[in-house]
């Protein structure tokens, strides 16, 4: 059950960009299971991808015609990661892109592709051939809503998020939709999300663009630990809101566009988080008052990964000396437990090393009882800070993992 | 439900120790809460403990007064860890060493202090003080089964573990109890472990067979990760064999205690697994063919540590992709996943980045289906390995840690 995660939105159109969907049957009957994304000639394109050095086939085909070629589509089948297949599984990445390319009519290496789903079995590519062309049959303009839903997994909601916003008079749209709901703990990018914008942008500014906004996205989200073979984001943008290329990231359509790119991206993330797997709240973990980025980005993992932690959550169960036995674990060099002060929802919980003395076990029960928690950890040490999205741990994530393919 | 955890065996006396439990009311009425052992004059003591900063009250006067003074009483609470409790914390651990001190007649410093339960609660001092000459009247030699019931938590069932060996016509026993289920991510030391031998030994050299052997034993376990701000592991040598004290580790019947301490060490970690929160399986996780043992050691953990590959043991599911996810994102540097190969319960489940060529599905249930499961990961990258031991992820894991404490 997703946590405070809207429906998805009516999204207009992205200009230069069209999708089609089609059911190749690798899930079970009656589910969208291929997308292809057509991207006007000329568009920019970047990626980012999962550090996991068991990346799936498709990654490295993606990786491989992105830095060859021109993206001109890109194809993304659910229910099978094509991940853990060894060599048959490079070549069936490559066969997918072959297919596609022979039903369109453009050069096989500008055509990207995607696979998540099951790991360690061979990828059905002759149900994704012959489905090929039904999806390209069906290309629309604002199809997004069949787009979402047919690059769902475990997902129980598809995921999208626009923007819009004015800039001398021209009018510009950021467009993103994502999948996953576990095996989430992104390294460089989520399980799978794409964002289109119409914008004229120059690709290495949109490759540096894609890779800050997913540090305050993707790459500050987790529901398990787990970091997926098959994570890919791709940004594009076409340029068919016809503003001369922007080149400078300082200029002001370039903040204009980083400030929506990073807000859909962050909604995208969140919006994995809220649909977490068996997820009943949505936990914004912040480290403040850190003596480095990188100890606040530490701590704030270890909290959201905490069995423990998630479990107190889940009960909404004010145990918060589970929060303090992860701190004191968390590797923090120089940490003195007497500094630390630990505040929930707005509830001063902990400092000095001990309980708030004016703490009260009700103050904790109102602290822990809503769907979304703040949790505030100051180390007392520094002025950095960084902050990490995630869920709570309940049995419901147990069953669906262990029922998950079987 | 306690996985092939043997009944609590039948432990003779081990000359030189006595110990006496009380209910002190701490933990719900009619439960043995309190222990302590009466450790004989001259006794070589030596310990390891939790390196959590956030390390208990009676963790930090433990360490004080074990290298200030000769250890001549070891006091046990549970219910209450008396951590995350500040400087009030630290006079309850130190009130509780003296009013033990009164009751016996011998210096506060001789005392060493230990609690395990809940985290960030205040100690409920006056009831440890209440029940100690009640412990005290009932000391006797061979009652290990009620200290190994008045140490437990969550823990299930109670464990112990002894040997005897013979060297030279003499007869020596090391025995242990410990405790622990839930939050073991054992750094330097478990929970609560306790481990006494009537052998006479110099003390700086117990105390590097026991770091060694935490090493093997401990410290090579997990159950969810999380590691605990009380874990202490103490070990006793009373001399009471008679032998002339033994200084040098190469000696044979140093080598014989150290294999005897080493299995009791052992025995007494496995057994904390075997009780581990919700466990349905008990998980040997090997990983051979590292080029360091740090690689190896931080693969092992990184398995054990799956919330994904945790539930799909519990659920006897062959989904081994799960694995292979994990050693790719484990930060084993230059891992080339071609040379990886994977084995469960003896069977080949993958090789050359892939699954095996002979592979059958249900090879793969065969593998998963027992309560015990061996799971071999050789990295195909240098001669280096070592093991790890952890336990499946089921709902009522879930289920403990929401209710515990509420």
């Amino acid at each position: 059950m997703a946590v405070g995660l809207n429906d998805f939105p009516s999204i207009p159109e992205v200009r230069g960009i069209r999708m089609g969907v089609a059911e190749a049957g690798i899930k079970k009957a009656n589910n969208k299971d291929l997308v292809v994304f057509e991207l006007s000639e000329g568009s920019s394109v970047a990626g980012v991808f999962t550090q996991n050095a068991f990346c799936a086939a498709p990654v490295k085909v993606c990786q491989k015609h992105l830095a060859s070629s021109s993206a001109r589509y890109l194809i993304i089948n659910t229910g099978n990661a094509n991940a853990g297949t060894g060599k048959s599984g490079l070549d069936n990445a490559f066969k997918t892109c072959q297919a596609l390319s022979e039903v369109v009519g453009i050069p096989s290496e500008s055509i990207l592709p995607f696979s998540t789903g099951v790991i360690g079995e061979p990828l059905p590519v002759e149900k994704i051939v012959n489905a090929i062309p039904s999806a390209i049959a069906n290309l629309s303009k604002e199809d997004w809503l069949s787009a979402g839903l047919g690059i769902m997994t475990t997902d129980t909601l598809p995921k999208g998020s626009f923007k819009t916003f004015e800039f001398e008079g021209k009018v510009y749209t950021v467009t993103g939709i994502s999948k996953g709901a576990g095996m989430i703990r992104p390294n460089m990018a989520t399980m799978l999300g794409y964002v289109f914008s119409d914008i004229a942008i120059e690709e290495s500014l949109l490759q540096s663009i894609l890779s800050q906004a997913t540090n305050k996205s993707f790459n500050r989200i987790t529901v398990d630990s787990d970091t997926s073979t098959n994570d890919s984001c791709i940004a594009v943008a076409t340029g068919k809101a016809g503003n001369s290329v922007v080149e400078d990231r300082n200029s002001p359509l370039a903040q204009a566009f980083i400030n929506a790119f990073t807000e859909v991206m962050q909604e995208l993330a969140h919006a994995i988080v809220r649909d977490g797997e068996g997820a009943t709240k949505f936990v914004t973990v912040e480290v403040a008052g850190a003596a480095s980025e990188s100890d606040a980005t530490k701590t704030a993992f270890e909290i959201a990964h905490s069995p423990l932690v998630k479990t107190a959550l889940y009960a909404s169960d004010p145990n918060w000396g589970r929060i303090l036995a992860v701190v004191g674990r968390a590797g923090v060099e120089g940490l003195d437990v007497d500094t630390v002060q630990l505040h929930i929802n707005g509830f001063e919980i902990a400092r000095d090393g001990g309980r708030s003395p004016d703490y009260l076990e009700e103050h904790g029960q109102q602290a822990m009882e809503p769907e979304e928690i703040h949790i505030v950890v100051d180390l007392g040490m520094g002025e950095s800070s960084d902050t990490v999205w995630t869920t709570d741990f309940s049995q419901e994530y147990v069953t669906i993992n262990a029922e998950y393919r079987t």
